[in-house]
């Protein structure tokens, strides 16, 4: 029995220390986090250890210490938020406080304590339903609960002490200097930018995606291709579906970074007045077009495929528009990263519309009339959404193309113009080995974005050409179903 | 220039006042909390008006105002769970940071302060990195915040003041007497429930997406159908756009309103240890659905449609797909709202399933032969689709079902099942009214819901026909396009 709780105890403990080492890793600002917190509210206490700051601020001293814990925030965005709503909540609360406190005082002692009561009554309701205010709760709501805490402090605890002005300026001077202690920890020792953040999450959000498109055609057109899905890969597919959802399910986060961005002021690449809002447009054009990837991935391996020689017909268009997609929003991706103008992205947004128009071409040739549509439907639709999966590509690339106007991003450097040339001559090789690796019947962890490679676009303008490895026999297959 | 002033301010307190008419009218409970939070802070201010209590506790009676301010919360789950948090952490970081205070005091006068301010920085460090932990953040993030407060306020004025537990004491009695203040009225005046709410929210996006697809059809359909779509059809299908936005984004409610409904204790129709989580697992299959919705909705008024005699061989599996799919969900809605099983969304499924296979023998069929595949595409693409709704739809089915054993719905009543035959009977004119008013041009507000009319089913196994209201010349072209 002890010995069974002993165990449980060990696998607990064991369990949490993974989990504490899993945070850590995920994002060791965490750590830098809880180091600054412990720092500043122990910096904070020293108002109490040292004699002249204590006689001077008396027991509201602590309230410096509360101010510290309460504000200090992951974000210098949310810090700063916090901060300034406290420091001005407090003022206006500490002001109208008193002049209530100053108007229930010519009242006369008996109708005092109910107009206190009364004025109590009706600013803490009508704070309370302006929280409400979509608006004001995104900017203010930390404010207004601060404003309704002080003026009932100082309104009510004045009847008791008359030293009111005394009171209030002591809390206000405790919390101002408890809000700049915060702030200006949270600012000087390894800052987080909310806004750089926002900056980062749209521009993975759209990476995750580009990596879906690039592998999404060769996941699909895999049995055409003759290649075995291995367990690995399927695994890979599954993880995938998970980075989708994240995606779709990132609104929240965004809003959030995003009104903590605007507290924020310049700082490193971003300069003041950074169209915050743009990220929100942005962020949404890419929810919509996960949208489609989900449903595309549900046509993975759904049932009823169509069969290899009908997919076939369809793997040159679909192959393109597929990848070429997801190229451009890799480019679209990066471009935000280095916060470079998205120029590189438009070739490849050419050759996905292209290619739709290829699949329209297509789709009027006169090969189909001895198949049967029910094997025709399924990749048809496949094909049909990719379409759109290029309509929504093209919307985020000009929202991207907006915030680079609006921010002013550069132009990109004339040496990265060169690398993905050699990006690609470099990879080639790798997806033979893994081919091969597949073949052997052993498992190797294959990246989706190596896909990308399979099909190589000379110029901007060209039709692509499908990029054969030595004697593969299975890629020689499906260049030939191609044609 | 002062009248334009005055002109600006005008527009703006209009403005304010429709924004805050229009808040109170969305959710009449807003004007109902900020009076119960006014009413508890006032209620608590009372400690002191009165002589006896403000001697007791002194100037630590603030505490018990703040404590209602900060606890507040609209719902009763949030309010208990900041109640319990608060009053927990107050206990456990008073008795802590007195032990903190205890040991430092033994090492000495010169050491102590040194200790003390380790002690600090350790506790507040790791406290705050347990709040990244997502399961300590979503029920006790709160209460580490407190735990650090109180700890750091204890330990650190013990130094200054030798009564330690005394303060402590009133720090203690003081939070614990605002919280039940906070938590009675929040419980006793018109309480809301965060776990009503919760499953009323799944139910209603249920609801947004069945009557999605039960005006899916009609409306893609329409020109096979002859019916030009008016401007104010155009704008329904816009806020139909926006509605399934909001189911696809309601994830954070839905996490948010789950925290919250945990804390809750039994309430109304809901016994204690109702299976909560699981409508986490229906929200997100809904939201799965409703990803396939906006695909559906991108290929409403998308170019290149197909010509009406293709789409017309395609209206009748089609349309049942739809159709039956959003009488299935409407059921299904139906069924969380009034906490019954959900046996009468069984025959719909079935329906809309029957469907799929009538899709699957149309495509088999011998008729495509003299079509070009380009007018196929897009509305076999939409067909597809459908069906992917129709599984998305059976697993919504199958989780709802779980949900009704697990919390022990009850059967429907007898008579409820005999209304939607009247429903039906009663709504049909309405839609042949709405016809002609669209043929003489008026516009007239037509809901979506009206649309299911147009199938209906005699018993669940036997195979639709198509309702023709006297006459309407299209709507039986219609039915021989589809026969």
């Amino acid at each position: 029995m002890l010995m069974s709780n002993y165990e449980k105890i060990k696998t607990d403990v064991s369990h949490i220390s993974q989990l504490t080492k899993q945070l850590a890793k995920d994002d060791p600002r965490r750590i830098v986090h809880s180091i600054k917190v412990g720092f500043a509210i122990t910096l904070v206490s020293l108002f109490f250890y040292f004699d002249p700051l204590y006689e001077g601020l008396g027991m509201n001293a602590m309230w410096a210490v509360l101010t510290v814990v309460v504000v200090f925030e992951f974000s210098v965005g949310a810090t700063l938020g916090k901060g300034v709503n406290r420091g001005l909540a407090t003022i206006i609360g500490g002001m109208s406080g008193f002049g209530a406190h100053r108007l229930s005082s010519l009242s006369g002692d008996k109708l005092e304590p109910f107009f206190l009561g009364f004025s109590v009554f009706i600013t803490a309701g009508v704070t309370t339903f302006m929280r409400f205010f979509p608006k004001v709760k995104a900017r203010f709501d930390y404010g207004l609960l601060v404003f309704i805490l002080t003026f009932c402090l100082i309104c009510v605890s004045g009847y008791r002490d008359d030293q009111v002005i005394d009171m209030a300026h002591r809390r206000i001077t405790t919390i101002l200097i408890g809000s700049s202690t915060a702030v200006i920890v949270c600012l000087i020792i390894c800052p987080v930018w909310a806004g750089t953040d926002l900056h980062n999450l749209v521009s993975t959000n759209i990476l995750t995606l580009s990596l879906f498109f690039q592998g999404f055609g060769i996941e699909y057109f895999k049995t055409s291709l003759d290649i075995t899905p291995s367990d690995d890969e399927i695994e890979d597919n599954k993880s995938s579906l998970q980075a989708i959802k994240s995606v779709l399910n990132s609104k929240n986060n965004i809003d959030t970074l995003l009104n903590y961005a605007r507290w924020e002021f310049r700082h490193g690449r971003f300069k003041k007045g950074h169209p915050w809002t743009q990220y929100q447009k942005i962020g949404e054009l890419v929810r919509n077009c996960a949208c489609r990837a989900e449903a595309l991935h549900s046509f993975l391996y759904s049932q009823g495929q169509a069969p290899n020689e009908v997919k076939a017909k369809f793997l040159e268009p679909c192959m393109k528009m597929s990848t070429e997609s997801g190229n451009c929003l890799s480019e679209l991706s990066m471009a935000i990263k280095k916060m470079n103008k998205p120029s590189k992205a438009k070739p490849h947004l050419q050759n996905a519309k292209q290619a739709v128009q290829n699949l329209n071409v297509l789709l009027t040739a006169n090969i189909w009339k001895n198949l049967n549509l029910s094997d025709v439907t399924p990749v048809a639709t496949v094909a049909k959404l990719l379409a759109d999966v290029v309509a929504c590509t093209e919307d985020i690339a000009e929202a991207v193309q907006e915030l680079a106007s609006l921010a002013k991003f550069k132009d990109a450097k004339e040496k990265t113009k060169v690398a993905p040339q050699i990006e690609k001559t470099k990879v080639a090789p790798q997806i033979e080995k893994t081919k091969m690796a597949n073949n052997q019947g052993s498992i190797k962890r294959r990246p989706h974005a190596n896909h990308v490679i399979l099909i190589e676009t000379s110029s901007p303008t060209s039709s692509p050409r499908i990029s054969v490895p030595k004697d593969p026999p299975s890629l020689a297959m499906a260049q030939q179903a191609a044609e």
